[in-house]
């Protein structure tokens, strides 16, 4: 997904740590999935492809991933672990704001873009993927929630705000725009939607309902 | 998708009106083709598949759509004309309740829920399904406009507001709950996106940026 992927340009033979070469293998096999997805879709993703494009041997990769769906699980376990730490920016605004930009570059990125697009297509019909989804966007949600519970303690919004529900938020009209618009997703959308979810947490919509007496 | 898919249960012989066999097959394959898809995805769909379905010959199938592509074209295409009309409560939030709902029902329903998760997925590898969606949503965006347009009149939105965004930005968080979580798409979380975008609204998170001087 990123620079941390690779092998370090600086690795000398003998100073590696002890299971260097699997993390390596694992970096090498995932980027090359992630390549093939983004290229070619979750309907032709292979695991052989992958060893060739990984130039690691076939029997590695299928003795440790076995299927597509292990495979694609761990992506998105490698994505979820190597994401980017929140912003801290002093602000609900501010901070929702650098989530959706955040957001916004990683799909319009054409390959990341891409990949998230086929994950999310594999995921609507391979339970495995679906959960390992679900399981990446969990992680996401609380990595940035606590801005929600700060800008409670500031006095930004209201006692009870549902933090993960505002985090998802920001999120949901740029993965809306993503699969069912022709619309680019540029900067301005991601400043609107951290907009209009900073003004309904400030009006108290995203309060959770107090239990019934 | 509905009753208006059937043959009309009084139709007798000779009372069809004309193109009425046309309108009938079309309307048996479209069925089949929802169905087909619900159960077993895009990748699965074929022409020889849903014409025995839809007990309909393989030759007209071949003929009228050719691929399975141009059926879900005509199915998205069929879908959007035979959508429910907007409704009118006299508010904005009322507005926006009756159409969250409406997607929150379309969503939780199985078969309506499975037909638009494979129809999202198939978008994302296919350029003219995508077209196809993209159109469908059009035409729904522009149908429920019409309510922001009204709000803003009454002196309930901002002159300026974006009526297409505000209306997307109800369904967003509705597809992001179908698409990235295990949660339920209960009436709770269609309520919520309504209440958040009225709010929203009502802030002028969504008045369009005034063109530079």
């Amino acid at each position: 997904m990123n620079a941390e992927h690779g092998t370090p340009a600086s690795a000398e033979p003998g100073t590696l740590r002890p299971g260097g070469r699997t993390a390596r293998v694992r970096a090498a096999v995932l980027d090359a999935a992630g390549d093939a997805l983004a290229e070619q879709g979750f309907a032709h993703l292979d695991l052989a492809d992958v060893a060739r494009r990984a130039e690691v041997g076939r029997t590695t990769v299928y003795r440790r991933w076995g299927t597509v769906t292990g495979l694609v699980a761990d992506l998105l376990t490698d994505m979820a672990e190597s994401s980017l730490p929140r912003s801290e920016t002093g602000s609900l605004l501010g901070d929702l704001t650098a989530n959706a930009r955040l957001v916004q570059r990683t799909l319009a990125d054409p390959r990341q873009g891409a990949l998230f697009r086929a994950v999310i297509a594999a995921a609507t019909c391979e339970p495995r993927t679906a959960e390992a989804l679900h399981r990446f966007y969990d992680v996401r949600v609380r990595e940035w929630a606590p801005c929600v519970r700060q800008a409670v303690d500031r006095g930004e919004a209201p006692a009870g705000t549902d933090a993960h529900e505002v985090i998802r938020a920001v999120s949901a009209p740029l993965y809306y725009r993503l699969l069912t618009t022709a619309e680019p997703l540029d900067p301005a959308a991601a400043d609107r939607a951290a907009a209009a979810t900073a003004a309904a947490t400030r009006a108290g919509a995203y309060v959770r309902p107090s239990p019934a007496p």
